[in-house]
């Protein structure tokens, strides 16, 4: 379960309640977050992409993010390599998945006996349609196909010989910048054995020494934290497949004054460019 | 499990220790919320109210807030409709259920064997009882029959024949404000067809065109959260089936500088009396 | 699981994949805590000294606090008493158990197929390690005898025949102060039937009564909270087998302004020496 309910109110338990009545009996529900930020999409989205591949056959995930309750929009399952994924159709699929996955559109009265609350979706809807997948279910039980999702895309990575350029989609509790510039990406515009030569530069709006020296000289991008000495900051591909960048043992978003949406920039560390 | 423990210290942590040795081997242990204001005993109550009945029959909930360690307080387990509660007679049990509800007084001493701590009922009372309620025990396993629990009322409504007055308990994690105003309370003062001649007014800290519309002007009672438009407040029975005030895509308990406790005042939009 | 990985970032979520992928089939996936400060290594072996011995024999518990990724540092696997911990080499083990404990080293190669990540030792290497314990795998599967682990040493008293001094190592969520002074400690330096003798004095950052009070006066030890009377300060051996400060209905970090590291002074009320 992934949502931005947070814990304090009882719609999270709400649901709960629903998936342990309605589900099979050896059911296990899973808390994986329900501490994304109020309505956001990208965020939930790049949780649940690091979250999701990790988990066996069968599991059903239940993404729920800014519902748009009570709106026309869709309320969706869909299936992806033998896992399930239920939520509102605002963009988090797009995200996820390319768009020849298998989508169905809840069609709510072929699973639910009761009159459908206006107001909460997410316990009456989602998780009925969840407790139903998890008993084995199929797609097209539960719903039409569905084609026309709603597309959101990443922010995209602007390329030229001399660089390339992306931002910071999130800053971790411990502070590390993680972009949007994946290691496929990067390959494809130059080959990792020439990465060495490459330096990290980001904005910043600290002027302190450090934060000078992540601007004007860049960073490099190392195999591990570690490797920087105890109060660097450096770059590296972290355990999400993206570019991060951290300080060993400090935290890099305040003392770089970075956060999301800060611009990301490789290029060469001697001026040459690429190719 | 709904506490006020928080989940930094070991509280929770050793009750579930508990709850996993003596309880049966097949037991699922839920999580709904360790949240709770410290000692809010309306907002505990207000929680489980929303959550339990969504649950299946035998579903064990341990309710454990303001404990009154040490005290001369009573640890209680009831019974309604098939599932249990165990926690401190603390008035949460006389907020959820009426007067005839099943309750024991636990005596520690018929299943717990080791000595008592003097400190932590929830591990060395509640969580035992739990367990062993979860094993198929009966409550007159674990105590004597009690009545005269402890009793807290709910806020209550003042009615006219001109205005239903109630308050706000308790503020989501979006800024909703949910009120003490029942669907049922309301239906009883005004049939629902009159309703849209209702408007709700809410007194508001702060000096704001959509605040000082709330307060002189009052809100209508809409059927969805997205009927209202981008960015308006409007008032609903939400899906706990009380009385909410939300705006749409904001936070209703910012934008209009409104907590627990602020007046939400039903009339007639056209100056009317009812009857 | 005991983490400082919080819940907002997905790493948590997919250690739980994993663990559900990899693990036996009715695993039982309990969240301890992952709000354990960044970092904190004495604060995570406070939380789990408290909780272990609550879970019954076969329980894996995952300590990953401060795992010092990609450096040199050993990841650990433990047995005491019939349950099993992991976590990395970072003193947390040293803090909880005897130097004659089972430990080893762990090896991946021996239990994981896939590559080794060199930023995310609790995904790619404690994960697996814990599902293969859960499946009943033996410790001398996963890695060779470990020796020499790293030690931390709990804060030490300092015992005179005028005093005793501790010192506060944590603030619960309700501003209780938890000292270093175990009831063992303070029983092997003054016979329990003699407390009644002893003054508890905390230094205080606090100029109120209150405050003055527990610094000049010192406080009685008692027996439970509620004996202190309302809005009164108290201490008492808490329900964790340490010596506590509460105010009674009240916040006693913020009455006082006391927090982690503050001396907690014990001495004879009437300025009599011991023995």
């Amino acid at each position: 379960m992934t949502t931005d309910f947070g814990t304090r109110d009882a719609y999270v338990a709400q649901m709960k309640g629903v998936l342990y009545a309605q589900g099979p009996n050896d059911i296990d529900l899973v808390d994986l977050t329900h501490d994304i930020g109020a309505q956001q999409v990208i965020e939930a989205a790049l949780f649940v992409k690091a979250a999701w591949p990790r988990f066996p056959k069968g599991t059903v995930h239940m993404v729920i993010v800014d519902p748009g309750v009570g709106s026309e929009r869709r309320a969706l399952a869909c299936e992806q390599a033998g896992q399930y994924f239920v939520g509102p159709d605002n963009g988090v699929m797009s995200l996820l998945f390319d768009r020849d996955m298998q989508a169905v559109s809840l069609q709510p009265e072929r699973f639910v006996a009761a009159d459908i609350s206006a107001t909460f979706h997410g316990r009456d809807v989602f998780a009925p349609a969840a407790a139903r997948l998890a008993q084995g279910a199929k797609l097209s039980e539960l719903g039409d196909a569905a084609s026309d999702l709603v597309q959101i895309e990443w922010p995209p990575l602007t390329v030229s010989r001399s660089e390339l350029r992306g931002e910071v989609l999130h800053v971790d509790r411990f502070g590390n910048l993680i972009s949007n510039v994946s290691r496929a990406a990067l390959a494809q515009w130059l080959a990792p054995s020439e990465w060495s030569r490459l330096r990290v530069r980001i904005a910043s709006s600290t002027d302190s020494p450090l934060a000078r020296s992540a601007h004007f000289d860049g960073l490099p991008i190392l195999r591990t934290y570690a490797d920087a000495g105890f109060g660097k900051a450096a770059a590296l591909i972290g355990s999400s497949e993206v570019l991060e960048i951290a300080v060993t043992n400090g935290n890099a978003a305040t003392s770089l004054g970075v956060g999301v949406g800060t611009a990301v920039v490789l290029d060469f560390a001697d001026g040459a460019s690429h190719g």
